[in-house]
């Protein structure tokens, strides 16, 4: 970190902040923006302002931005849209080096709002001063302990994961990116409005930022140079993953975004599409599948080709899972016979196929873990590229199994550059399973059609970029 | 229940059950075979058959089916492969009326398991016994508190769904169809290799059942007359709606199906799709999808048009839901002028588009629930047939805002023949709210796309219907 001599980087690592609206109200969420930082331990200065305090935190409060003795690298605008352009000359005086803009209340409610935007816009731009948002919750970033959010936070994720969204579609899920998604997240970057900081920008740091190694972004509208941006796209591609998810896709929804952050749908989704797909970006149809192969990529190694094993607790199951495989332009394993050999030992008094394997009826006929025993037994088979496992420890096992009796064939097939993915149905199951698997890099998901799309992706990525 | 005079109603309403293979020992699964019908008050005459037991749950054991002095409508055979053809000669003197026999290892096995099967098939068939399977764990009848289960069960669901699975798909599914879903079960049955009653019948059985509402039918191939498959089919949708999972659709999965139930594929895909499209089934791509939709069409009224309306937490979330809304057909709602006046009391102070609604920009400047508001100004709103909303109490809420109270809008407008679907994030939040509001039949998922799904499938369905 602090490397990137981008410009945004500043936004990211800030040596000071002030956060203006700054609380002591807990019942407020504009008390977290400045209780996140000190709980955290974020190393840089921060300066709360409340014309209505004289201490918040611990920390020294200021009645204005102006009054802060020290150098201010960003301000933390968090104040009604009304007073926004006051504090925003504020800023200007005291030389503030950048600004994230919190509140709504500008273009997207209409002209009156446009206008005191324009006029921000025009006083920043005349002073050389870099603006996220308005109506931005942003940034964070997870190497420094620096988090602008509305919600208590008592630790954040680590990992190589960058995020930009384009509006609040993140904020109802902030909490749960950070707290139970186990997302290995470095930076995220919200852009609101955009009134100066667009997705170009964005895409432009975290292709340079080392941190990252995966980037997923949301967008509804591109409001910066439309042609850098496929620039940047294709230039990043075949260094780190960009999965795309686009909203405003369809008629009715391109004129719901237009109303609420006032952007100008320039181009049809088709066009769209056309360039992302010639970008080399992964671009995802939903907000599950955005997150599903965020993890996804951020956890596991590519595949070094579309052979798969799969293993189920039925038949039917594996029927069904072959099915989404084989859609998601992934191909069953040939296994190979030292394989067969090894999982012979665990067949019911009968002989049964071995890919898709089928563990339920396998595990009627032993006490051991015969989901594991197939896992194990396919790490070091050369026709395996990658593996999809239904989990979930039969109730006679659950108390004698330990959690690093089960990772460990898991954990064998990433170090062997095998990508893994499981899934699972018991609840009960599922949420220990999850958090423990999570925590060594394999992704859980609730359904094997969800499991496959991620190893289906990883596998199209793969091959792109071994072109 | 009961009335049906259909030959599988035997199946589902038996008179007097003989468990042959029951436990004692709670380490195996054959003893909640027993168990389950002694704890749920299955009315029925229950037998357990095990040469070692003399007694089992209060139950008296008998050594062979053959040693029940009363009557035995229908035989549940959990034995090993290799002994089920000799117990079904007991079957057959006794003069059991049907049976089903759980255990795999027949036709699915090789050629040795088909001679077996073959000889167990003529023999019944010479005796005028009709069975289920074998490898099927099957039926449930909710209403009778009928279950043939591997796992202890203390409430079944009550409802109209009823499912049929071709084979184990479902059995890892069990325990959460039965405790985690909510979803309202009448019937359920396994087909398992479809020795003798097929997918035909069951759907024959189905369509004429009265508790019946719903048909959820997952499917690998058809093994009976398909013609008449088709021919029901067509029959029935008028009435109930029938989803149909059809897996093995992909040529690896569709060999797969053929190892694991020795079932012939004899249709490709595409013409399965026409056959189903024709006969106004409505085919799921997935599993999520399967359950999802079951769910819906379970718990809710069919819209009486596409008009959409639709409250999220931000106005990203709302145009990614709109794209989803478009996508299923649906249209946003031009929301009255009663209804803008209504929701003018939570606008933020300046007005906002009321659909998609943004309840995050207007929670911001209101102590109340704005959700809520906003579910209770649709409820009369003549221009309004359905209602996609994105819940979750904001944290200052929490502890003043009671489940009836937060309930009462969407129970408002189920009674007014809109359906609702909802969904959310916080894990938190949600399995609290899932439990209350899956209670009052509002179904809960968790995105946007699946909620929205849903009610596209509600209303495709409906405008088939009504034509």
């Amino acid at each position: 970190m602090g490397q990137n001599s981008h410009f945004l980087d500043l936004f990211f690592n800030p040596r000071s902040v002030a956060i203006i609206g700054a609380s002591r109200n807990k019942e407020t969420v504009n008390y977290y923006l400045v209780s996140n930082l000190v709980n955290l331990g974020f190393p840089g200065k921060v300066y709360p302002v409340n014309p209505n305090a004289t201490e918040i935190m611990g920390l020294k409060a200021y009645p204005k931005v102006t009054s802060i003795e020290g150098d201010v690298d960003l301000a933390v605008i968090s104040v009604p849209a009304r007073i926004t352009l006051d504090i925003v000359r504020d800023c200007v005086a005291k030389k503030v080096k950048g600004i994230t803009i919190i509140a709504g209340g500008f273009s997207e409610t209409g002209t009156e709002g446009q206008k005191v935007q324009d006029e921000i816009h025009r006083l920043l731009r005349e002073n050389g001063i870099r603006a996220i948002g308005p109506n931005a919750l942003s940034p964070i970033n997870s190497a420094n302990n620096f988090v602008v959010g509305f919600r208590p936070n008592s630790k954040l994720p680590q990992g190589g994961l960058s995020f930009i969204f384009q509006s609040g579609l993140y904020q109802p899920r902030l909490e749960w990116l950070l707290n139970h998604f186990h997302l290995n997240m470095t930076k995220l970057i919200d852009l609101g409005n955009k009134m100066d900081i667009t997705e170009v920008d964005a895409l432009e740091y975290l292709a340079q930022d080392e941190d990252t190694t995966v980037i997923a972004m949301h967008l509804e509208s591109v409001a910066g140079d439309a042609q850098k941006f496929i620039r940047i796209l294709r230039e990043t591609t075949p260094k780190k993953p960009v999965l795309v998810l686009k909203s405003g896709r369809t008629t009715a929804g391109a004129k719901a975004a237009s109303s609420h952050t006032a952007a100008i749908i320039r181009s049809s989704d088709a066009v769209v599409d056309a360039a992302l797909k010639q970008s080399g970006a992964i671009r995802v149809s939903g907000l599950d599948e955005f997150f599903d192969l965020a993890k996804a990529f951020e956890y596991l190694p590519l595949p070094r080709g579309n052979r798969v094993a799969i293993t189920s607790y039925s038949g039917g199951e594996g029927v069904f899972t072959t099915d989404c495989a084989q859609l998601q332009g992934l191909e069953l394993a040939e296994l190979g016979t030292e394989t067969h050999k090894k999982l012979s030992e665990v067949f019911p008094p009968w002989e049964i196929p071995i890919n898709p394997f089928d563990t339920g009826v396998a595990g009627q006929f032993h006490t051991f873990d015969v989901v594991n025993r197939f896992v194990e037994a396919v790490v070091d088979d050369p026709n395996v590229d990658c593996v999809a496992v239904q989990v979930g420890i039969p109730p006679q096992l659950a108390a004698s199994t330990t959690g690093h009796q089960l990772l460990k064939p898991y954990t064998d097939l990433i170090a062997r550059g095998k990508p893994v993915t499981v899934w699972g149905m018991d609840p009960d199951i599922s949420a220990g399973m999850t958090k423990d698997m999570e925590a060594h890099r394999i992704p859980f998901y609730p359904s094997a059609e969800r499991a496959v799309r991620a190893l289906g992706a990883l596998w199209r990525y793969a091959n792109l970029k071994g072109r």
